[in-house]
């Protein structure tokens, strides 16, 4: 007898794997079509075999945000890494040269305290670390403001024992492709006036990911979302909700009222995150009902715009708002094909704070 | 030499056990001298050594709101339970049965089906479970909506095999006691020409905590945030700023502009959950300063209403604005007294969502 979802209790977190490889297939074809290398960000599904799969399919390598969630990777196999986030400090600095000793590694930096740091842990070490220099092309988070500053920064990681200037990296702004395209081109043009070539311009996000050949100036790009999507992709016209191939299984567990209903996932199993969409998620069965407000165990419907309406003890399929962060509340997620339970994914990279 | 909070690399989570100590100390203190028995919540810190603590300062038991985490406190030896949440399906009846045969056990309902369900799981397997009606005595969530339906679902338990009718459980809404206790007193009443007397009735919630006494039916509450209380409930008037106990170390990675700090610590570290407060959390060390924004490893800093800065590398202290929240995503938080590390806690039962 095969194991199915009827099977799983809930609520259980489904990985639809026929969707998985048509989002992957189609991202890594688009990225062949216009000579962009993908380097796929693993803060989306935090497992090696999934990580494994995106190099299968083509990906140069892999991306990851926490030294812990590189060291998980290295463990699994990955041996091509991209660390996009500035490292401070001895602790970490051990780590990151322990992990360099393994495995093909490059880091960003977007400040001279985190390239120095890095050079005098690598130099004494006895390595080259390659460094992209973190530009923020309108994103407003990190990076160096301008193109100036990002020659500057690259001259200073150029001369510094230890390191090597391999480039640039962004994570752009949503819907601001122009911006990121003229900021990067601007930024390539100074380099070189100053004799340095970045080997690498990197951008990112799964929003823009079908517009990320407009960048010119771009040699790679670093998609986490798209492996799953989610309700916030597909509201921004990255597929559409049928591509969603993270879901949640759930039981309505109260009907205290006739327009309400209680669900047994709330905050703890989806997160609260909105990202500005009306309702913590979706729910496949009922498109009308209003996943109107989250407790940490308990979702709250507003069945009020339906007639249809469903009984205690029955099973719901919740789309997420945002898939990255449902990812990392659970231990184990299912891989399922149709009804199928394929097998159970532990998500190995969760939790890596640090 | 000690370990001290200096040796933990960052984000970490601190727990300072001295202000635990005074938090439980209050409350067990309040309840004492108002004959309520507390029945701590151990959802907010989901650590059995935490909740052995809470014992043996005079909890009558604890509380959970999921079997799988009802299970790891069974494991670490507490051995008196209250299972909050309607259960359901095959599964859970029988791991209920299993943990019914081993600690003191007592579930909730609000509903025909699950009681059914728990009657016959019960009834098949020779023992008899202990049950709560939950009421919605205006916090719609879950729960009857009137006495009278809480008397018609109580009569249903007392007359099923496998289940004897313990009395009422509610969740109260917040600021509203005087709803609470007269909607219990209803209650209690009804019950009684009902020929049903409750042996407990049950209140929670930490943010009226210290009103609890003015339900004048309740025997019990279960508080859950007030053994780490956090920024929202110190905005609600439980104790101050000063009196949270879980805190969470960052460092500074980025100084991209002048009105901007990053830090290593976004909503993979304290969720995104705002409360309806300002900003992400409250850094202790630069109180004006605005955590304005969460990436998922990114917090972003608004430095504009303070001249006072950080600079790259320094390490800064957040209080959350929801203490449980932060629990749930950590494997391992750090008990410390002033700037001495204590002991690392496993945070054993998190992620427990079934």
């Amino acid at each position: 007898m095969p194991w199915t979802i009827d099977d799983l209790d809930t609520p259980a977190v489904l990985v639809d794997l026929d969707r998985v490889e048509a989002n992957l297939a189609r991202a890594q074809a688009y990225a062949d079509a216009h000579g962009l290398r993908l380097r796929p960000h693993i803060k989306t599904h935090k497992i090696p075999a999934l990580a494994r799969r995106q190099m299968e399919l083509g990906a140069v390598g892999i991306t990851c945000q926490k030294l812990g969630e590189a060291e998980v990777m290295a463990d699994e196999g990955l041996d091509d890494i991209l660390l996009t986030f500035n490292l401070l400090g001895a602790a970490k600095m051990r780590r990151l040269v322990d992990l360099a000793r393994r495995v093909r590694l490059g880091v960003t930096a977007d400040n001279a305290v985190v390239a120095g740091e890095l050079a005098q842990a690598m130099d004494e070490a006895g390595l080259t670390l390659p460094v992209l220099v973190e530009c923020d092309t309108g994103g407003e988070r990190c990076g160096v403001q301008t193109p100036e500053e990002a020659v500057e920064l690259a001259k200073l990681i150029d001369g510094l024992p230890g390191l090597h200037f391999l480039g640039l990296m962004t994570y752009p702004a949503k819907g601001r492709t122009a911006e990121t395209a003229a900021w990067l081109e601007a930024a390539v043009a100074a380099l070189a006036a100053g004799g340095l070539e970045p080997e690498v311009v990197s951008t990112g996000g799964t929003p823009d990911l079908y517009r990320a050949h407009e960048v010119k100036a771009a040699t790679e790009h670093r998609p986490g979302t798209y492996i799953y999507s989610d309700r916030y992709q597909a509201q921004q016209g990255v597929g559409t909700l049928d591509d969603c191939a993270l879901r949640i299984l759930s039981t309505v567990v109260s009907r205290p009222s006739d327009g309400r209903a209680i669900l047994d996932a709330g905050s703890k199993t989806l997160s609260s995150d909105t990202l500005g969409l009306e309702g913590f998620g979706h729910i496949l069965e009922y498109p009308q009902l209003l996943l109107a407000k989250f407790s940490e165990e308990h979702g709250h419907v507003d069945c009020s715009a339906s007639n249809a309406r469903p009984r205690i003890g029955e099973r719901v399929t919740i789309l997420p708002n945002h898939a990255c962060v449902v990812s990392n509340l659970h231990d184990v997620v299912y891989g399922v094909r149709g009804d199928r339970v394929e097998r159970a994914f532990r998500v190995e990279a969760r939790g890596r704070v640090q």
